[in-house]
């Protein structure tokens, strides 16, 4: 089960110092690392995760991946545990409920890692509060004091950075603009909510809105938000127009976090991100609408830096700065 | 000029001990006090702002508050000064652009009440932030380690207090709710966006609103939204609708503020909130809508304690927490 070749842990040259073990956790994957005080990943072990089963399979996962780390011979100089998780999370509780394991609804995670790594500290953060933990260490937010970090993808989460530190609020959820309201009256979203960001802007519903207004995918049938994205930059102006309105509530959603906590650049990551001009173009024009007061003028947005590893250092960063 | 009775010095009986002046600067007065460590003010000096006029003649003004105050045999235990002003302001550079006071444009009043206190150290913050200050050291903030703060009156004003401290952010304009858009297609707001929560939830829009839907003041011409909450109490359905919209705002943004930073509780005052359950009722029905997500869940919303001092008493608070 699950012997993917990715088990095999590889190892890095070089010293190894103030190593901690990670883990992001999400709905395709589980995977884990041991990263060093650099930020460089010297064992990397992964696996799928089966989302479908039920919450003992996929903790057998993670164990299978704790036990892959345990292999390697730097294992026993990683003193920390951090996680990051597809939320929501409870880092008070130390549970999880991935929305997309459902098998996971409060599951302990925490107490669970603690007794897998023969008692070592563990801290969890949301998977969008460790983005931004890997973004403010080693990627595009570094040595901002006030920061906000966003994945957008097949949803939308984030992260922020506040007085120099990643802040990741009483249960580590901190940051998630995907579920503001930028249109009080707008469609409702699945969380419940109406005219949520993430309603108007992940990859989804970026190619819902472009197939409603006519845009047909090409002979390979791909109708994904980066199919879209090569549409739009062929000129399709539907394709336009779809990302264009994407960028308008991330804007607005951007725009309202830097008004009520005053951060001064926003870094985007995750698949549809990779649009690059075609969603940052139209995100810079918009944020001119929304961002007006004074202190927010000067708000960047630029694409994060630190690809598909943000996760796993993000969680090593979580592990370095427990909380209190 | 400007010698209303208010000038005199009030004297109130008691150990005065851990005094700060507190000076609360808007477009209407301009007032000062000695607080003391429990929060009582001791002495009060209050003047009408001479908000048309250059922005010298305002200066006197402070000036003249000041003097009021150092006439006091208390003044020589104040051993610090806090401002709250009317926003925008920079506590960065020390400088404050009222809206309303046009003579004031980047006015340096951190340098120039510093030096018309014998140079004492000065402590500036918003004017929403000092509400929030005020609510959390002796309001319905109070013990509450992460919060929102809102004035809700001719304009929309806010304030955070995250991990126990009140957050003012790099220039002390955090919490700045009444210009963040929910409701990105909106009508245009005086700051230059688009369905900014001021532009649905002022009082001047509340009235606004339900005379362009019908409403009629009574016989004395009111037309302020103290009339309107007069007319909803009273059963009027145009009445109730503004007010119900003006809630619907309110609670999208309160929502989104709790989605991103993760207070469990919002504290409004301002005399918008004295319409009491006619805002408050249908203010927790929306919040039901828009604050979905499970750490947001347990959200309340209630009335400010502090009233029509909490300016002095925050800008208080701010003069005996100054920032690093």
């Amino acid at each position: 089960m699950h012997t993917d070749s990715a088990a095999e842990p590889r190892l890095a040259g070089g010293p190894a110092t103030g190593l901690v073990a990670a883990l992001d956790i999400g709905g395709t994957k589980i995977a884990g690392a041991l990263v060093d005080d650099t930020g460089r990943i010297r064992v990397r072990v992964q696996r799928p995760t089966p989302a479908r089963e039920d919450g003992e399979t996929v903790m057998r996962t993670v164990e299978d991946v704790l036990a892959g780390l345990a292999a390697s011979p730097l294992w026993p100089g990683a003193g920390a545990v951090g996680i990051g998780s597809a939320g929501p999370v409870d880092a008070f509780r130390g549970t999880v409920s991935p929305v997309n394991v459902p098998g996971w609804r409060g599951f302990p995670l925490v107490e669970r890692v603690h007794r897998a790594t023969g008692g070592r500290p563990v801290t969890l953060v949301g998977d969008g509060v460790a983005m931004t933990a890997a973004e403010h260490w080693l990627g595009a937010a570094r040595g901002h004091d006030n920061a906000l970090c966003l994945v957008v993808s097949t949803g939308v989460g984030g992260g922020l950075v506040l007085d120099g530190r990643v802040h990741p609020g009483p249960t580590g959820n901190a940051g998630h603009l995907g579920h503001i309201s930028v249109d009080l009256d707008g469609e409702p979203c699945a969380c419940g909510g109406r005219g949520c960001v993430e309603r108007l802007a992940s990859g989804p519903h970026i190619a819902r809105r472009a197939l409603e207004n006519g845009w047909r995918p090409g002979p390979d049938g791909d109708t994904s938000a980066a199919a879209v994205a090569a549409a739009a930059r062929a000129g399709d102006p539907v394709a336009l127009d779809s990302f264009d309105r994407a960028a308008r509530a991330l804007a607005a959603g951007i725009a309202a976090t830097a008004t009520l906590v005053e951060v001064d650049i926003a870094v985007i990551g995750g698949g549809v991100a990779g649009a690059g001009e075609i969603l940052f173009g139209p995100l810079r024009r918009h944020l001119a609408t929304y961002a007006t007061l004074s202190f927010v003028r000067g708000l960047t947005a630029v694409p994060a830096r630190t690809g598909t590893d943000a996760g796993l250092l993000g969680a090593a960063a979580a592990a370095r700065t427990p909380r209190a």
